[in-house]
């Protein structure tokens, strides 16, 4: 373990690091930045390769030995943090490579999804309700944001998330397209094993492309005068109710 | 219509409404903002008395006669804005009087639930799941703050909700409390016509006095690798499928 502390944040692994705040640095590097012990457990007990952890100089008690740990000041961790308050620790991660898919399983489809925390909650809910995959189409937000990982709690890394085009629409069996239309079914009317299920953008809904591509059109029932739910929320009930 | 403009953010109207942004004023005048047309004319068409409204310059078209409207420069609209892109207009409305619920319906009860966000997304869910009240308990976010109202979309104004002390738990039929807990049982099993149904914290869970009061702990199975969901997402699947 190497004793020195990092105190600048003009250093230049610093610096190196701090770019992975963006998504353009994230595309190119392959890795991205998870905040937090509870992340690190999570990305460890997965079996993610972890590039390089560095710790608050207060917190050394609490990592185990990485290969490649450094000591920071509070100002140099929150510099290559996303958040006000940091939790202690930040560590670079290499994307997990889950270009293939098994088509046959119970798959959620999150197009042109843009808040992070509907993202995040919607991975989190996926995995909560064992989802085989979850596939990002579109102009959904990258998963690796740090507000979307945040919010996720660590389900990132429980199961495969993958990024496609919606041409994969017409390769799928039983489609089914969440909508607010009534010219569609009750999603308690459906019975189905395995399915893709599609949940859309927060404002203008999904696609005419996922809606001509459907074996099935569904929505949530309105009972009450809410004209919508949440995504995250209209996901939640879907996974677990269809 | 008054057509004068306010352009200075000192104005003595400007500055007694900017302090309807924190929660002691709301709380000691009884009133507090909504902000954007759809918010507004969800108020309006739910009968909330609105005592001013706050319109830019840019936007006066889209505004019908209100007995109390101020033309107002962008600048000063954003002084009494709780968003960085105001949407052109903020009003000042009065709190519903909701103190009288009747328990013999489905409750929603949000005990210490702390983020602005689930606390509106829970509102909303309510709504569209066409549950009869929502009664706020202890620390619970002020539901009348800018973020909750937001992400509420208009379903504040949909059904009555209040504030209580946890002593209602005691007077409460059929009080089922969400929890993480595998000694409850599987939310699939229960059928109640009525319940009140309370959610907990986002860290802390519900409270040992609910879980004492309840007539029946529940739990939404974890079928995957989360240990938990989204305190909105989950109150989402339980208020609809219960």
């Amino acid at each position: 373990m190497n004793n020195s502390i990092i105190t600048s944040r003009d250093n230049v692994r610093i610096k190196e690091t701090r770019k992975l705040l963006q998504k353009k640095y994230r595309d190119n590097s392959g890795s991205f930045l998870i905040e937090g012990f509870h992340l690190l457990e999570e990305a460890v007990k997965s079996g993610m390769e972890v590039h390089q952890v560095f710790i608050e100089e207060s917190r050394q008690d609490r990592v185990q030995d990485f290969p490649n740990l450094s000591i920071v000041t509070r100002e140099v961790l929150k510099s290559i943090s996303d958040t006000e308050n940091p939790q202690g620790v930040v560590a670079e991660v290499a994307k997990s490579d889950d270009s293939v898919i098994d088509f046959a399983g119970k798959l959620l489809i999150l197009e042109n999804v843009q808040d992070p925390g509907n993202v995040g909650s919607l991975i989190r809910t996926a995995d909560a309700a064992a989802f085989d995959a979850v596939i990002c189409v579109g102009e959904t937000v990258d998963i690796y944001s740090p507000k979307v990982l945040r919010s996720a709690q660590g389900s990132t890394f429980h199961l495969p998330i993958v990024q496609k085009s919606d041409n994969i629409y017409d390769h799928v069996e039983n489609l089914l397209v969440s909508t607010l239309s009534r010219d569609s079914v009750d999603y308690r009317t459906v019975k189905l094993e395995h399915f893709s299920l599609v949940m859309g953008n927060e404002g203008a809904g999904v696609s005419e492309k996922a809606i001509k591509s459907a074996s099935q059109l569904i929505h949530i029932p309105m009972l009450g005068k809410a004209e919508s739910l949440n995504v995250a929320v209209a996901g939640g009930i879907l996974m677990f109710g269809l």
